[in-house]
């Protein structure tokens, strides 16, 4: 069993025993799905987007997760406000920057976030990771228009430095880093970018992870990448489309234990 | 045949003839699943959340459901008008106290619905329900920290003889009250705490049962918790994991009918 | 091979090649199920409906789809906005009237974005569809209280006419309309008005199958709505109960092609 194989199990065991409590403001279209992934590895998922609300929730929060897919400029503001709290009671924030790159308000959206707080995790495909680092990476929507090379994890590594904090791009393959170490990651299969959601669903498991590593940030953000990756290596022995693959990745991702990590 | 079956079956023959419309103001994490769970009982959904169509919308409609699992401000001025409307027309109102002992906008919202309207049911879990009613009692995100005893079935009692109305907690054990008659339901599967929104659909067919139920809304309730735990325990045989499980209950929330009830 | 079956395989084999980008203003209720099924058949979801963003978004699109289910005024503006863009930079705009003929905001918000901007498909049910057309017709909720007839048919043509757009109405039979010509389509499932978000979903397929149609609009929705029903009629061979059949839906859009179309 390798380091990372068994801090994937530790971390696990964590987040079945104690059910942190994650924060997601995050958008309309990935609610329903990210809530379920969350029960399913073992978190206790509450969505909260109102100003009014965010601060007591994040208080009370493991993680918080802040996606921007359907962001509208009321929401951008509940997101700043919660993730100065996560910053205050030393929880991490994953950040999603579904989009960036495809128009100038979700770009600014997480500029003006990252400006005004600090960011544990920056996840998103690769496209719209680049896209805030140089001004020339166009997103299609919210699907990604670059694939992994030895040159976008090079400027993935100096961002990581820029922006003191741990860039995780998905795509066919993975590849998370701080600037210093470097995980990359081939789990998971093509369907997975066939079912909406799955992406954003990272970014929450990400945080469940990150909410019980004891600040091993990198490396919990490495193992929910590799966990995510290998349950849907599993859900495709049961179906290798999009429906029903969905259904078979849920269940996985609450079946999958120690076992089938090693 | 006990009374209760035989009430059962008869309002759920009458929502399969009669398909009520059941007007929902809900979160946007369980619209889909609220949505589909009604649709398969023989319910006919609607949401519809803006102020310029709820009074028209809750005119239509046999009964309506609200819940505050994302409320905002102006969402909760919306609830507010909906719940007069269903007073003024005389239909039940079922509310769903999503998360309320876990933020000052949840339980301020819950007071505030109540104090300007006349709600028929309560339905929540057992730590929402009680943070409504003593100071002492946190709930953890959305997720209960209570169980219940006999100590929480006489508060519940309490609590229904004060605010006159039907109070429903679900958990493991299910407790509905009117102050006078108590049913306690043991029905329902441990894995319906890892699908989101099957809480919510609770409420959601709640209403649908008490729409056709002349006014038994005691009975209907009771009705609607007995239903719902049995086709959970049809459900699990099918599948004991989320994704699966979930799909295995919509259907068999479609298809139970008489014999199963018996 | 039909006219009509050799034109849905070629439109079909454009959209998995091209994968082009929808641009979804529709409501919370089905926004994750329309962007599985824009995934499923091969195209590119995204949704965004903040005035920031819109006009940015609907120009990098292949087709606009505008749905009111859940609407609100501010998102009304959005919709404007982004029909008035679809028109300028030359895509399809389809228009979902989601309960109109049920309320007055519905029914009104739609004479607005159609005297705003023109549309090209109007895709509803029947009485959605007649509302906007007589006065005396009433939705229930967001379900036909008519069925098609000849009578409806006439209606539906003279619209066209009226209203310079495609008329598509769904329901046990359909019926495309640009005025001059008309199909009728007999495919699709009864249980398919069980599971929500089907309908809106057609109108998403609608808009992928114009989005590749080189302005053979009429052809487009045809083949959109006959591809719909064919997908829905081989998923009942794996179940005919709701929850079960939209996950067979899914995988069926996502694997039919040539030999199942002929």
């Amino acid at each position: 069993m390798t380091e990372i194989e068994a801090n994937t199990i530790e971390f696990l065991t964590r987040i079945r025993q104690k059910a942190p409590l994650i924060h997601n403001i995050t958008n309309f279209v990935v609610m329903n799905s990210s809530a379920n992934i969350l029960l399913a590895i073992g978190a206790s998922p509450v969505m909260a987007h109102c100003q009014a609300e965010v601060e007591e929730m994040t208080s009370m929060a493991g993680a918080l997760v802040l996606n921007i897919g359907t962001i509208q400029e009321d929401w951008l503001d509940s997101m700043i406000l919660a993730a100065k709290t996560a910053n205050n009671v030393g929880i991490p924030v994953i950040l999603d920057p579904v989009g960036a790159g495809a128009t100038r308000l979700r770009t600014e959206a997480i500029k003006e976030i990252m400006a005004n707080s600090s960011i544990s995790v920056l996840r998103g495909n690769c496209s719209e990771i680049l896209s805030l680092g140089s001004a020339d990476v166009k997103t299609k929507g919210v699907d990604s228009s670059l694939s992994l090379s030895d040159r976008t994890v090079d400027a993935a590594r100096q961002m990581a430095i820029d922006s003191n904090c741990i860039i995780a791009i998905s795509g066919e393959e993975d590849c998370i880093t701080d600037g210093t170490k470097v995980f990359r990651v081939s789990n998971g299969q093509p369907v997975m970018t066939k079912v909406t959601g799955i992406g954003c669903g990272l970014s929450a498991v990400t945080a469940a992870f990150c909410a019980v590593a004891d600040n091993n940030l990198t490396l919990a953000t490495a193992a929910a990448f590799g966990y995510y990756g290998l349950c849907g290596d599993l859900a495709i022995k049961t179906s290798d489309k999009p429906g029903s693959f969905e259904v078979a990745f849920i269940d996985r991702l609450y079946s999958t234990g120690s076992e089938e990590i090693k």
